[in-house]
Formats: structure tokens, sequence, C-alpha cells
């Protein structure tokens, strides 16, 4: 049985200058343990759903795996908030590895990463994928006019995989890792190529979404919020096509601008 | 010096159809790595300032101390994104410790954390503080009116330290957890009482930003945005009134409701 993505709650609605007990939709939030052969190694809270995707995209994040098939096991216990994952130990490094500070000269992709990890996982584009402007402003338009838990809740953070005409898979989650993880993970259990699609990302463009986004192997991000200045230089540095604030009609292209074509 | 909190960047804009090369502030996203008793600690990323009310609040949230007295040394190199921190050792844990989820029957406080070391360091709210409905409309709608961050960038958390009538402290960073660990130094090292404030911030409710609330000790939670399950459970078993969707002049209480009171 899958588990509830929002639950209903009572509360005290204030309006029009009046108290009222109410009934709302709250969306729900579960911690998720992974140990990794016998050994915990993370916690995160994430909207319970998709489990099995979120555990593969967060191992291929953290550059534990390249490929589904280096898992041997993957227990969930949904329940309890538990995945208990077998892989083939050779990539595995210790835990602090994964939180250490990278220090060091150009590694030949970007000046700009801070964990040692991001310099081993994140790829450089080099995609041919263009993108109309007319698709940018309905690839984001169609993501959120397709999240009804965002309707319901206004509680998540929503991204998609989409190719220029239409999204392939969307997830909805309360944390904006989890999100990404999840299609990640959905895209390796899958074989979905990625070099040829777009991510649509409902929040805003830091540098760890932008880290994501190249681990995943994407070309083009498309955001309705704002970028950071170093999600920027990474966007430039690894080949990434970094577009924000798309709303209404309009947005801004931040680097790699040659993949946005005029619709005519 | 202080670092700039954003930056100027060309971009291409899209609007009204045309393309246009055009400059526009971008919000700085900066590394911070903490060294403790000269061991690496955590890196975070970052709005780079207040830096030092930022490590104070990051060490006072994970329970390494509970006093600014209990700091030996804290020397910043903030150019370089560092931070070298002495502290009386009897508190510390092992790094691995700070990540450990939390297993096991009722602490006497909550049975909703995840996280062992968030047992020790929240504490259940036993203010008499109250705020009219006009308070809490005035004080979200102050909060934001006063980042000018967010009003040139879109890319910053809010988070204030207010007493009933006004905003006593405000802070802005990229990320969650740092807007409300600045809070949480600066009220340390500042000698604020935060029994009788409120704590106003501009993103999600998730439990990870209501345990961070108790931890700084305050006993109302205001946001404009959604909360989840497991936020609004602590609230209730921490005694934290939760107050969201604060919007024009309507909002919701999710949590001990008795603290709210009808303006007339």
């Amino acid at each position: 049985m899958e588990r509830k993505i929002s639950v209903r709650k009572s509360m005290i609605s204030f309006q029009h200058g009046d108290f009222q007990e109410m009934e709302d939709d709250i969306v729900s939030e579960h911690p998720l343990t992974i140990y990794i052969n016998q050994e915990e190694f993370a916690t995160m809270v994430c909207s319970p759903r998709h489990y099995e995707e979120l555990v593969v995209g967060f191992l291929a994040s953290e550059g534990i795996i390249l490929f589904k098939e280096e898992i041997e096991a993957l227990d969930i216990d949904a329940d309890n908030g538990f995945a208990y994952v077998q892989v083939r130990s050779n990539r595995m490094q210790s835990p602090s590895y994964y939180s250490k500070r990278f220090i060091g000269s150009c590694c030949g992709k970007s000046r700009q990463f801070y964990f040692q990890n991001d310099v081993r996982t994140t790829k450089t584009s080099m995609t041919n994928v263009t993108l109309t402007t007319e698709q940018c402003i309905r690839l984001i338009k169609k993501m959120q006019d397709n999240s009804l838990t965002f309707k319901g809740t206004g509680g998540v953070h929503n991204a998609a995989i989409c190719s220029p005409q239409d999204i392939i898979v969307d997830r909805a989650d309360i944390g904006r890792h989890n999100a990404l993880d999840k299609l990640y993970g959905h895209c390796l259990l899958n074989n979905v190529p990625v070099k040829d699609k777009v991510l649509v990302f409902s929040g805003r463009l830091s540098s760890e979404i932008l880290t994501k986004a190249s681990k995943i192997g994407v070309g083009i991000v498309l955001s309705k919020s704002a970028p950071t200045d170093l999600a920027v230089k990474l966007a430039e540095d690894l080949h990434i096509t970094a577009v924000g604030f798309i709303r209404g009609d309009s947005f801004n292209i931040y680097s790699h601008w040659h993949r946005i074509t005029d619709t005519n």
C-alpha cells in the first residue's frame, strides 16, 4: 500500500476577521534512514513515495553507484522508514568522505566545487538539445499544472525530466534534493536516456541543485525561481544552460544561451 | 570589509517576444567549512555575511555549546570560507553522532524526532507570550518589506526574531537553516532573551525548521508558507504555536492556538 503524500488535519483558520475551525490537507513528511552494507549512512526526511527511486538516485548522486546493476540488494521498510542496501563496495568510501570539503586547484571541470565527491560525480554536458522560448514557458507551466499535491498543500517542490515537447516523468517531494534524486533514480531504474533531456524545477537554482542536475546528466535546467551566483558559475563551467524566473511569457537565461532558440 | 550578499551579472532576458542582454542582481552563495578543535566538522553554503553568528548558532543548534562562554576561540577566514573553532570538549561527540537516527521510545518530549541530537537540544516551550491577529499579519509583512536582498534577487530566505510589537533582529540567507542559525547566534552573542519572542520565517515549516525554532527557544512561529504534518506534530509536542499561510489578512493556526488572540 502506498503511503499518503498528504493528510487531512484540523486547524484554526483566521479569515475576514473571524476564527473558524476547519480541515486542511497538510503535506506528509517522513524520515528515511539508509543503511549501506550494514552501516548507517544517512537520514533524510521526504515525502513517503517512490522510496526505491529516492534511494537509487541518492546512491548515484553520492557516487556510490554508477549503474543500477551495482546494487546487489535493496530492501525497503516503508512503515518504519528504513532502506537496507547492499552494493558492490569498490566505489564506496568511508562515510566522512562524502562531506569533506574540496580544496585544490582546477580539476578540469570547475573551480567552484566545495565537496570532494562532486568533483568525481558531475559531468560536463555535451548535449545538442535545444528548446524554443515557447517550449521553456510551456514545460514549466505544465509541470505546475500537473502537481495536485502542490495545489492541495503548497508544501512540495516539483521537478520533472522532459523532452523538448513534453514531461517524461515528474516527482514531488518536501525536500528539494529528494525530488531530483527520485528523478535520477527513475531514469537509472528505467534506462531513460537523459543527455537530450531537460530538467524542470520549481525551486531556486542553488549550487547544490545545479550540481545535482549535472550528475543526472541533463544539459538544460529550467526554473521559475532565482539562481545564485555560484550556481551560475557552475552552469557556465559544466556547459549547462540555466534558465530562471520563468513567469508568464518571460524568463532569464544565465548561461549557454545558444540552446534557447527563438520560436519563429 | 563585508562580502557582498549579491553580485551584478549579465544575462539574456526574454520579454514580450524579444531577447535582450541585461544586467541583474544575483544572490551570492559561498561555502563555509567549520573546523572544531582542529577537526573538519561540516561544510555549508551560505550568504557571505554574519559568519560569526552563523557559526555560534550552528554550534548551539548541534548541541556542541549551550552558552557562548564555551567557545574558547573563533577565527574566521571569510575570504576562503573557513571557521576555526576551539570549544570546551565535554559536550562534543564524534562527528558521526550528529547524523545518527534516533530510534527509541518516548523521550519525554516528542516521539517525532528522527535525530538523536534533537532529543537533547530541543526545549518544550513554557512561554506566556501571546500575539493578536493583527500582530501576526503585521510582523510577517514588516519582515518581507525590510528584505532588500529578497526584493533585489528573489534568492534568499528571511527570518526574524520579534517581540509582539516589532522586529528585534532579521537575517537573510540562501539557506533556510542558516537564516535561523544566524538569529540563534545573534541572540546568544548579544544575550537576547528569546522565551517571550516570536520567530517569523519566509519559508515552509518543515520538521527541521520547527526543531530549530524549539532549540532557539521561541514559543510562536509565524510563516507565510505551508507546514508539514511532522512539523505540526512536533509543534504540538513541544508546545509551540505554529501559524502558516499568513497572506493578506488571513492565516491558519496549526497548534496551541490559545496564544493567538482576537485583536478587539
